[in-house]
Parts: C-alpha cells; sequence; structure tokens
C-alpha cells in the first residue's frame, strides 16, 4: 500500500496522530540523557509504524497482511542498522542478534509484537517493539557489549493466538495452521506470507535453557498506573483463566399467571448468583477478578418466566490454587442459590490458561533497575495474557508495564506518551545490563 | 384436509387423546343429573375439535386455517341441532342467537374460542366454547327459555391479537389486516376466510349495553385450582399488563486487567435490579407478578465487561394503581442499585393492556350458583387476557375458570378433565338463569 504523506496521515488518523504531534517536545529532553536512548528516535518510529496499516476506523496490523509485513520490513532495517542479523524462524518471529562477549552463553532476548487487532492502536505491541529496539541499540551504540548474546524480537501474530511465541514453547498444533485469522487468510497462509513454514511449524519449538532470559515491555492495558501517575509496573506475573459454562435451570412458566411465590425462575437464580461472584470475589484478600461477560435467558419472551439461563464465568488470578478456590466458592454460592427456589446449577470448564509467574531475580532487578534511574514503579499482576507468558516455560521472564491513558487497549483510543515509553525503555536497558552481569 | 380414523387420531396425537380416554366414565355419572347439561356429549364434541388440525407436534387450528374452518364448521352445525340461528358477523365473530321471551331485552351473551397456537392443545378456548354450547343447549331444551335472548359465540382470532373481540369493542384498526398471522396468510386473508371482511372490520363495532352481560368459560392456564383440588375459579378480573424496556448503561472494559473495585460492570448492576424486583414484588401484600424474561449483556464476550445491558420488565395486577406504585418503586430501587457502582438506569414502556375487572354482581352470581351445586370455588385474578377483557368495555362480565393440570397452556400437554369442565358448564348454565332474572 502506498504511504501516505504526513498531513495526509494526520488528517486519516487524526487520534493515532495526536499521540506523537508533541513528540519532539518531549524527546529533547531525553537525548540529553547519557544512557544512549534516544527518545526522539523512538517517537520518530512509533510514528512510522502507527503510519502503516492506519485508517479512520484504527490500525489493521492484523499478521500477514499487508501492513504486517510493511512493520516488519520498517523494524528489520532499523534492526539492521543498529548492527544485528536479522532471520525469520519456522514460527515466522521476526528475530534480530548481536553478538556478546561470551559466545558460550545463551542470549538474552527482549521484544514484544508489531501486530495489531484489526481497528487496533499504535501502542499495544508497537511500545515494547520499539522501546526494546531503543534498548537494544544503544547497546550496540555504546562500545561495551553485553556477555550474551542479545537478541530482539517481533512474535508473530500475537493477537490472535500468539503463534510465534506458544510455537517457542512446542505449544502449536498443526491443526492451528487451518484457523481462519483477519483479513480471508488462514493462519498458516499468513504464516507463510511473512516468510515462517506453516508445515514445519512443530520444528520452531526450543528446549527450556534456549534463552537466559526474557523481557518485555508492553502497555499496561489498565488504568492503575496512569491514574495512580506511578511511571512503570514491575509485573509479578500473568494471571491463569479458567472459563465455565454455567447453566441454571428453572421452569418456563407463563408470567401473568404463575404466582411469585410457586416460581422456579431461573433468571432469578443466575441473578443472585452472578451478584455472589462479584461481591465474593471483591471481598477475598487479593487482586482476582471474575467476570460474567455473557448472559441469555430462555426462552427469552418479555411474557414467560425464564426457565433456563446460561452464562459464561471467567476466573482470573496469578495463583491457580486461588482460582480453584474461588471456582469451589462459587459452585456452593452457585448450588445454595439455585436451591433457595427450585432450581438447578451446573459448571462446565471450556477453557484454561495456566499462570506464569514472573521469576524473582527479575522483578528485584527491574525494581531496582527503576530505582536507580529514578524511576517511580509498582509490583502488579498483569491480568492480559502476554508472548511472556509462553516463553515462560523455556526461561526466566520479567515485564515492564508502561501506563495506558484510561486503560484503553485494542482501540485506535489507546495511549501511552512518548516520555512513559522512554522512561520504560531506560529502565529495560538498564535491566539488561544487570542481568547480563548476574544470570549465567 | 380428510379427518383420521379414531385409531389413527389416537396414535397419532397420544396427548390429546389420552384425554377423552375416560371420557365414558365420567360422563354417565353427570347424565344422570337433571339440569340438562349432558357430559358424554360435551366431551364427544370436545374430542370432534381435538380431531381437527390434529398433528404430533400439537393442535394447529389457527386463526383462518383449514382446521379452523372445519372446527367453526362443527359448531355450527351444534348450534343449529340446539335450534340457534347461526352468523358470521364483520369481525368473523360465529354467533348463534336463541330468541329470549321479552324480545326488547339485550342478549346474553357466552363463549370463547375454538383456534389455538401453532402446536397448542384442545382446552385453550376448546373447554369455554363447548361448555358455553353445552349450557346453551340445555336451556333451548328444557323448555323453559331465558327472558333475554342467548347468543352464544366462537370469537375470531383469540390467540393472535383477539382480534374478534378486539372489533366488537372497537379496537381494531384496518391497520392490522395486513398483519402477518400463521399459515403464510394477512391478518385480513384470514378474516375473509371464515367469512368476515377486512375492508368493514371498524364497522363491527358495538355500543355499550349492546349485551345485558357476558360470561366465559375458560381453562386456568395456572396450576392454582388443579393444585389445591378446587372446582372452579371465580375471576375478580383480568390483570392490566404494562411492559418496559430498561436499560443499564456502565462501562464495557478488559476483564483481565480492570480491579474488580473499578469496575462499572452494567450486568451486576443487572442482576442486583431484577432480584430486587422478583423480591419486592413477592414481599407486598396481594397478587400482583413481575418479571424479567429476556436479558442481553453488551458486548457479550466472556472476557469483557458488560458495558450495557438490555432487559424487559413486566409488570401485571388487577389494578392499575398497583403497577403504577410498583414501577415507581422499581425505578427508584433501580436507580439506587445503579448509583452503587457508577451505572444509568433508563426505563421505557412499549405495552400497555388496561386491566379489566369482572362486574361485583357477576362474581356474586357465579359463586351462589357454584355453592348451589356443591361446586368448590374460589376468586382469583386472571393473569392473562381473554376475550371477556374485550367484551368488558361493552357490558359487565364474568369468568369461570376450570383447573388446568400442571397449569399448562399453549401445548399438546394441556390437560382438564372432562369432568373439570362439564362442572364448570353446570355453574355457567345455573348462573346465565341466575343473571337472566337479576339483569334488566
Amino acid at each position: 500500500m502506498p504511504h501516505p504523506t504526513r498531513r495526509e496521515f494526520l488528517a486519516r488518523t487524526a487520534p493515532a496522530a495526536a499521540a506523537f504531534a508533541s513528540v519532539p517536545r518531549f524527546a529533547r529532553a531525553f537525548r540529553t540523557l547519557q544512557d544512549g536512548v534516544d527518545g526522539e528516535r523512538l517517537a520518530s518510529r512509533m510514528e512510522a509504524i502507527a503510519r502503516i496499516g492506519a485508517t479512520p476506523e484504527g490500525a489493521f496490523r492484523t499478521a500477514g497482511s499487508d501492513a504486517d509485513l510493511a512493520a516488519r520490513e520498517a523494524f528489520t532495517g532499523w534492526l539492521e542498522e543498529a548492527g544485528f542479523a536479522v532471520r525469520t524462524d519456522l514460527a515466522g518471529n521476526l528475530i534480530g542478534r548481536l553478538p556478546g562477549t561470551d559466545s558460550s552463553l545463551p542470549p538474552l532476548l527482549t521484544g514484544s509484537h508489531l501486530d495489531s487487532v484489526p481497528a487496533g492502536g499504535n501502542f499495544d505491541g508497537v511500545a515494547g517493539s520499539i522501546a526494546s529496539l531503543e534498548a537494544a541499540a544503544a547497546i550496540a551504540a555504546s562500545g561495551a557489549p553485553l556477555r550474551h548474546p542479545l537478541e530482539v524480537v517481533d512474535f508473530f501474530n500475537e493477537e490472535n493466538g500468539k503463534t510465534g511465541s506458544r510455537a517457542l514453547a512446542g505449544e502449536v498444533t498443526p491443526e492451528e495452521m487451518d484457523l481462519p485469522v483477519y483479513g480471508g487468510l488462514t493462519l498458516g497462509q499468513a504464516l507463510a506470507r511473512v516468510g515462517g513454514s506453516p508445515e514445519r511449524i512443530t520444528e520452531a519449538a526450543l528446549e527450556p535453557g534456549h534463552y537466559a532470559g526474557f523481557l518485555e515491555l508492553h502497555v499496561e492495558q489498565s488504568p492503575t498506573l496512569a491514574t495512580e501517575g506511578i511511571d512503570i509496573g514491575v509485573v509479578e506475573g500473568i494471571v491463569g483463566i479458567r472459563r465455565f459454562r454455567v447453566r441454571v435451570s428453572g421452569f418456563a412458566n407463563h408470567a401473568g399467571t404463575t404466582a411469585m411465590g410457586i416460581r422456579r425462575d431461573a433468571l432469578v437464580t443466575a441473578g443472585r448468583f452472578l451478584v455472589a461472584v462479584h461481591e465474593e470475589t471483591q471481598a477475598w484478600p487479593g487482586r482476582q477478578v471474575a467476570t460474567v461477560g455473557r448472559i441469555e435467558a430462555h426462552p427469552g419472551a418479555p411474557n414467560v418466566i425464564p426457565g433456563a439461563v446460561d452464562l459464561t464465568l471467567e476466573i482470573r488470578d496469578l495463583r491457580m490454587e486461588t482460582i480453584e478456590a474461588l471456582y469451589q466458592r462459587f459452585q456452593e454460592l452457585g448450588r445454595e442459590i439455585a436451591r433457595r427456589n427450585q432450581t438447578d446449577i451446573t459448571f462446565e470448564q471450556y477453557y484454561l490458561s495456566r499462570a506464569a509467574p514472573c521469576d524473582p531475580l527479575f522483578i528485584d532487578t527491574l525494581e531496582a533497575a527503576a530505582e536507580s534511574l529514578g524511576v517511580s514503579n509498582v509490583r502488579m499482576p498483569s491480568g492480559a495474557g502476554h508472548d511472556a507468558q509462553s516463553i515462560a516455560v523455556l526461561a526466566p521472564v520479567g515485564m515492564i508495564f508502561v501506563p495506558s491513558r484510561d486503560g484503553i487497549s485494542h482501540s485506535p483510543r489507546e495511549f501511552t506518551s512518548v516520555a512513559d515509553i522512554t522512561s520504560g525503555a531506560r529502565v529495560l536497558l538498564e535491566s539488561l545490563r544487570r542481568l547480563d552481569g548476574a544470570l549465567d
């Protein structure tokens, strides 16, 4: 696709463009710093990615799309410019490599993803990719190389299945290649377009120990940091997720002729249950969350007492044990509540994603690095899934969150300031240097 | 359609046929009574109607269908056999008339409807039609005519809009003739098929005072009488109905990254609200009912906190004032509940059906008639709409309910015993005689 001029770009993507309008002012301040992180360069690269696949509805850099290819091409150029050797692996991951001083050591890995959801924004994934590039380029240009080889990665198809990172962990099956992705392609076709190999996808798997460690910077996708005015979040882990189909069975009956006292209204049970889930989850100490996101009453007529209700229940926490304990409690509460008006309740799990704790050394290192730079920070869980979750089965991982204005993501309205991304990149750089010294 | 033999009928419609299997035993007992109500004849006519339009899925005597025409033809024959002059009015109502001894008096009207919902049963409407016919035939055969002319009516299209009775009350608009009815016809085409006039439908309206009064027998469509072992219900009135669209607005957000304490979950508000509606309605003295029958959460994904919820709210009671008071209270509760987690709630009425009280003289007369015959009885509201509701704007009305096994209606599983319908027919007959004496 032909790239628009800056004027066209501003006219077509006002929200995205506005994010970069004040770049030079922030960036000049950071250029004065001596650690090699260049805020102005970071901002101009963020803006360059934002121009690709831009539409009035948002960014369409979906995996394997022309825009995704163009973003990867730009990223490849910047990596090569910084002195990295670039390759694409069988799983479509774009990887730049810089030798270390000790070739016997496994590489340190950093990076995120450049792809977006359909009608997405220009920060989710991009902020981490460009921050990693900036930290890596600073190391390459510093004249003080790491002991470990350094690899910078753009993971393939994070948004629609974490394909690239899951393939490294050996979690992608050949059958997934037939799944549809945005833009009328199968996942296999999208993978082939970026230079991966759908036929050999399972060969992309790495052995545990292949990497010395992985650091990812990502936007928070929640308003905590932005609201509290904290520069970065040090992620303690990525929460586990269990999802259940819940069915409440009562008895459908005429809404005019059936007295209140003899009703077996499945929706009244469902209402009491979902309120109990909300209140119980809030009452427990900790940061677990539980959500009923979908509900349907049958037969669903205004003049018929609902005879059955289907709803979804999702529970997330850093500890799978907490999820299990909450689930046990929800089952107890559900059965008590159901019994009160002669209804039944059943639970069926249909989705499981295991929690991925961050490595204690990485957490401590990120925190100490931030402190040394005067960057305010707080420990927090990641409520959303990330590539780091897959890599955690191969190597110790750490994650940095940067603030998301209003917590918005997967939207053209998502926004993180260049100043915040630059702060994050500096913590990333300092942490890479410290981990390089601490790790074998 | 060719009518099946009795054997074919039994094989094809086991539930309907089973209803009549024990008829002769009940009926012989009632034949010994001296009031002229013939239980065996009543049963054989119920069975004859049940054969028409019978399918394995239930009865399909929808308005204007071949089966509806065949049922009307059979009913016409029985009315004529009893000495009634039969006509069809502009609104498709089939009416048999027997002169009284005082031609200056307005007629007494009794009857119900022969049409069914698609896949319906053989008691809703039919029980009242055949019971009215039986009571009227007993009067005609008694040698003791009434003072008032006596009319027996089969109202056109009760099930899909109460067209016949509403037309008499002047409530049907010409536009309704274009509405679709079951079987691929418009309402106007269905009306023309039974001999009515869609072009002149508004001329079917009658003046108040045209009838001296109206008595309808109907199945209860609720389990109260059957459960409590009471022979008949003396209806105090037909409840009014108001239906509202309720919308709860919160804020959709990521179900993993949004802490419980800052959620503006529209479904939590909706759950608390619908439970409050249920509990408040049950706590008030009286027999009002309120129902949330349909609910939808937006966007409706398991991993997104619902940002908006749409639900229906229906309130029914004999007194419109009670409905209004409950509605006011629900609005208060809804706003209180919504405020608690920073959500909004709005109400929009989209349906109104005014309550139709039965006439005190008619209620007393039905009760006294039942007592005189040793038929156990209880006063009760009608939670469902009936033709009597429309006729109430023209004349005083009374209604008799007979027991519905398990309260089931609009289903091939609906059932009322012949013994109970015969008891109801005897109360109807005795009440017609008493009202004939009491009314001008």
